[in-house]
């Protein structure tokens, strides 16, 4: 039996599992969580109540982004050849280093602003504090990208991948992130060639292609969103 | 030459690299990080700007309380009997799971209210948001330590240390943010003896000892702070 990954298809902690199962040839099964609900099934495998969670068998449940990229590693899934996370021991503190950056700081500044104002309100009831998106949130996003943006240029731009010279766990943190805020037409793409070049070529790779079918419900995704030449 | 860890005496996940590095025998040279000061050296080693980093040789460094552990991991620092991590899957995923429960839950519910309204609030100049108190978040801070505490009170009476039979990462974690609120006098302990058993066990361990000897400018530590047998 598959495990079930419970996700929430905007959520990019979620997306990024998503990345790195598919990148390692695990095969689970979606559901999609509504952690607003509080559901004794869920908040049993995960007290959090937080989405993404990947249910194992016998009731063993992996929580969150950092702890399913762990059970990976434990694991040992996928050819040797293509792990996520490299051998040397500073090319393994620069990929978590990345990987923090992106689930944390660009969470927290950019991608968790958007997608709560852009997205999540339209479909959270008003007396929950739905509504219209709050422009100073909006305005500190989109200002925000800018240096992140120019950041994941300048490292791109000294090595083949965000962390060195192997596709990690660093470039598909930044990929999730970016991919939803792409989704909402918000990555000013031509100030860094660089970042683009680097995103055109993993959003490429076979484990985006089921990322790149999700839509919001009554919301168009960007020109770019599903374009692989943008 | 030691490593350097720039810590703030009061943050909780500096806090927990003090414990781990002392429990598995590293020993690192303390320097109190100014993150608000935006000093260059800080940004190269952590663009981030926040504490811990772990200052490693060759200007390697080791960023936030998990970067710290999976380097201990990876390192294989200190007596194989006593590591902070079980080798048991099962085993692994608990200990993540609960480290990050006080790393992110408890931090956000909890510490980080108590830490800011009652400690830093005192030294930043009120044209940057120090001064009194903000009651609500002290209100909230207060009736979340009680689910927190009960948590941790159940998990301690199933098994000797919160996540199995040994010690691990997820005591340390714990521990580290509560040493921070007991020092505020904010933890009820008297409502959780079984959570009060456990961490008078953890903070009779020698890891503890510089902790215990902290403190805040112009605030006494609570009466149970610095005694072993509270």
């Amino acid at each position: 039996m598959n495990p079930i990954l419970h996700h929430r298809p905007f959520c990019p902690h979620s997306r990024f599992v998503r990345l790195i199962l598919a990148e390692r040839g695990v095969e689970a099964d979606l559901v999609e969580a509504r952690p607003w609900e509080r559901q004794e099934d869920f908040l049993r495998m995960n007290p959090e109540g937080t989405a993404p969670v990947l249910e194992l068998a016998d009731s063993v449940a992996v929580v969150g982004a950092d702890g399913v990229a762990a059970w990976l590693e434990d694991t040992d899934h996928g050819p040797a050849d293509r792990r996520l996370m490299p051998e040397a021991l500073v090319a393994r503190i620069e990929v978590r280093r990345l990987t923090r950056w992106f689930h944390g700081k660009f969470f927290e500044e950019v991608s968790s602003l958007l997608v709560e104002e852009k997205i999540d309100k339209r479909f959270i009831p008003a007396e929950h504090g739905g509504g219209a998106p709050n422009t100073a949130a909006l305005r500190a996003a989109r200002a925000n990208i800018r240096y992140h943006l120019a950041y994941i240029g300048w490292l791109a731009a000294r090595n083949d991948w965000l962390a060195g010279a192997a596709l990690s766990y660093a470039d598909l943190a930044a990929a999730a992130h970016l991919s939803v805020v792409d989704y909402l037409g918000e990555v000013p793409w031509n100030e860094e060639p660089a970042a683009r070049d680097w995103y055109a070529r993993v959003k490429s790779r076979p484990c985006f292609r089921a990322l790149l079918n999700d839509r919001v419900v009554g919301m168009q995704p960007s020109a770019t969103y599903a374009d692989l030449d943008f």
